[in-house]
């Protein structure tokens, strides 16, 4: 069961719930553009959906509508940059921005952020970049969902890497993805449907393989990229915890199992080493390597030849990353974004409290 | 069966070997650390074993022993350095070396390298970094063994990663793996034994699931990080695109297909868009982010929190990146590095040769 909305209605109805939190307007401009950057392009768990979660933050006053976002450190070509509590949809864009002036100056920037929260999909802030054509780069950590390899604890997020790339009259290269095997969203798609997971997504809260999509529920947690170490897990693990410290241990921001959870029922961790969750950007000038048209012609060249790869029977192509994105975002424009009921009723609900009605 | 050199012994074999080549004492001496740095740290597969296979590419005139390795191209943070066909054991360091002196200058440094060769491992030359508190990235992009998702056709190196970071009073965190499900070196080693693969390393020539070892030899891929679809083979693919790209699209080296093979014997790929292979490298400074103090007590209390993490039942430990390579480089420098006895053949003549006998 879904309801369709376009753009436009679901762009408003955010907007104000994020001035009704106290966000000036540009604030709430840019937030609304990063939120439903994610349903356009068909990351439905990271868009319009989490809109109460980050309200419910706000609530429990972790979220400063207001932020002061600052340099706190830096060099030509690096900063951390203090969000001040801010939304991470609004720190991240401005930290992004940072690197790609930085860039601009002295061929890269690198940003890594603390005292900031989620930031909604890491794709978003790396393809700021492409407009400058310059190579983006986007991560974030987040609370601790994965075990790494042979543990059974969870010490790490799904901590995202996201990296965009300009080319020619092809459209941009852009990966964006969890260093899991299955990000959350995939597992709450089998939960909604009562079926197994694939082996190599999960595991039990004693560390044994299990395909049970609500393992998490039971003090299990997710497994990083490769699944166990017959398949590398290992790498998986090593990705995130790369995440975990150009995040938060060059910033400053909470790592590991401090990193303070997004849902704001969920109790803050015990003994926090640092400040809000962490963010790490960076931009490089394509002209600070080899001029601009080299290198989109060659760029152009590499996904022509991928994508007219021989593919495997029954499957129809190859697909250059951000390519089904990038199809998403060209079909939901046109034709709206669908919701499921339940994000409906939630939003409708979040409507009733601010007096704002989701479509006019 | 396998006998036991000392360093000393492997490294004076391999130097004079580099010398006769004609490489200069300095580029001998560097060339020579950096390939038994992979038999210190147990990746047998990339050392001294590897010693007939530069020299057959030298034979074969794709090899220059004394390269003009010099920057092409540059901003203060970033620089494109033309290998002038050197041995990539050679060019790797001189181009890490200036990323590095560009963080000095400026907090961070970014090179991408074209013209080059096989560069050994590449946590050796991330590790670079961490001598002046710097973070070190070091890639290369190699002759296309991996078939991406839903392809046949083999598009990728297997593209390794290393990601070297200081700690304080633990050892540093270095991560370095080739974003395959499994390097070849393991496959090599399951030929040799005569065993199965698992799942999800290995794809038939028709890109059909397969669990032999020797699928390559029968026109079969290695496949990317994740295996399949179902366990995300998409993000192996994207992390070895991306080193692709920026190792070769960014500074002109040859990319996808057209990599040209290590083995001397294997022909050129047709239609090469670029000069040798490609690496990319980075050093970003500590202190261009924070004090270098502060960030190193906070690695270390992430590193001690994550070796103390409870362990699945029969695993004694949670490993940090970089610790058993570590715990390897004491071992062997201190007991000897064993070399199986088809090296050692392989090795003696090759010595035979060049009139050098492996141990004095």
């Amino acid at each position: 069961m879904a309801a369709v909305y376009t753009y436009q209605q679901l762009a408003s109805f955010a907007k104000n719930i994020f001035l009704q939190m106290g966000c000036n307007e540009a604030n709430a401009e840019t937030a609304t553009k990063v939120l439903l950057s994610a349903d356009l392009r068909g990351v439905d768990s990271h868009g319009i959906a989490r809109l109460t979660g980050y309200v419910r933050l706000w609530e429990a006053e972790r979220i400063n509508a207001n932020p002061n976002i600052r340099i706190v450190h830096e060099t030509p070509s690096t900063a951390t940059v203090d969000g001040d509590k801010g939304l991470g949809l609004v720190v991240a864009p401005a930290a992004m921005q940072i690197a790609i002036d930085k860039a601009k100056n002295v061929g890269s920037g690198w940003v890594s952020v603390k005292n900031s929260n989620h930031f909604g999909i890491a794709g978003y802030h790396a393809m700021m970049a492409l407009e400058d054509d310059m190579i983006g780069i986007a991560m974030t950590n987040a609370s601790a969902l994965v075990a790494p390899t042979f543990s059974v604890e969870k010490l790490l997020g799904t901590n995202p890497i996201a990296v965009a790339i300009p080319a020619g009259n092809e459209a941009p290269f852009v990966s964006d993805f969890a260093t899991t095997t299955a990000a959350n969203g995939k597992l709450e798609i089998l939960q909604r449907k009562n079926l197994d997971t694939p082996n190599g997504w999960v595991q039990t809260k004693e560390g044994l393989p299990s395909t049970n999509a609500n393992e998490l529920k039971n003090g299990g947690a997710l497994l990083p990229l490769g699944g166990d170490r017959d398949h590398s897990s290992h790498k998986g693990y090593n990705l995130g915890a790369i995440v975990d410290i150009f995040s938060a241990i060059l910033s400053g921001a909470n790592y590991g199992p401090w990193v303070p959870p997004f849902p704001a029922y969920v109790p803050m961790p015990e003994g926090m080493p640092g400040e809000g969750i962490g963010h790490f950007f960076g931009a490089m000038r394509i002209d600070a390597f080899r001029p601009a048209e080299d290198f989109k012609l060659h760029m152009d060249k590499w996904i022509q030849r991928f994508k007219s790869a021989k593919t495997v029977n029954g499957h129809e192509r190859v697909i250059i990353p951000g390519q089904p994105e990038a199809e998403f975002e060209i079909e939901r424009m046109a034709n709206g974004i669908p919701l499921l009921q339940s994000v409906v009723d939630d939003l409708n609900q979040l409507g009733k409290k601010f007096d704002i009605c989701i479509a006019y």
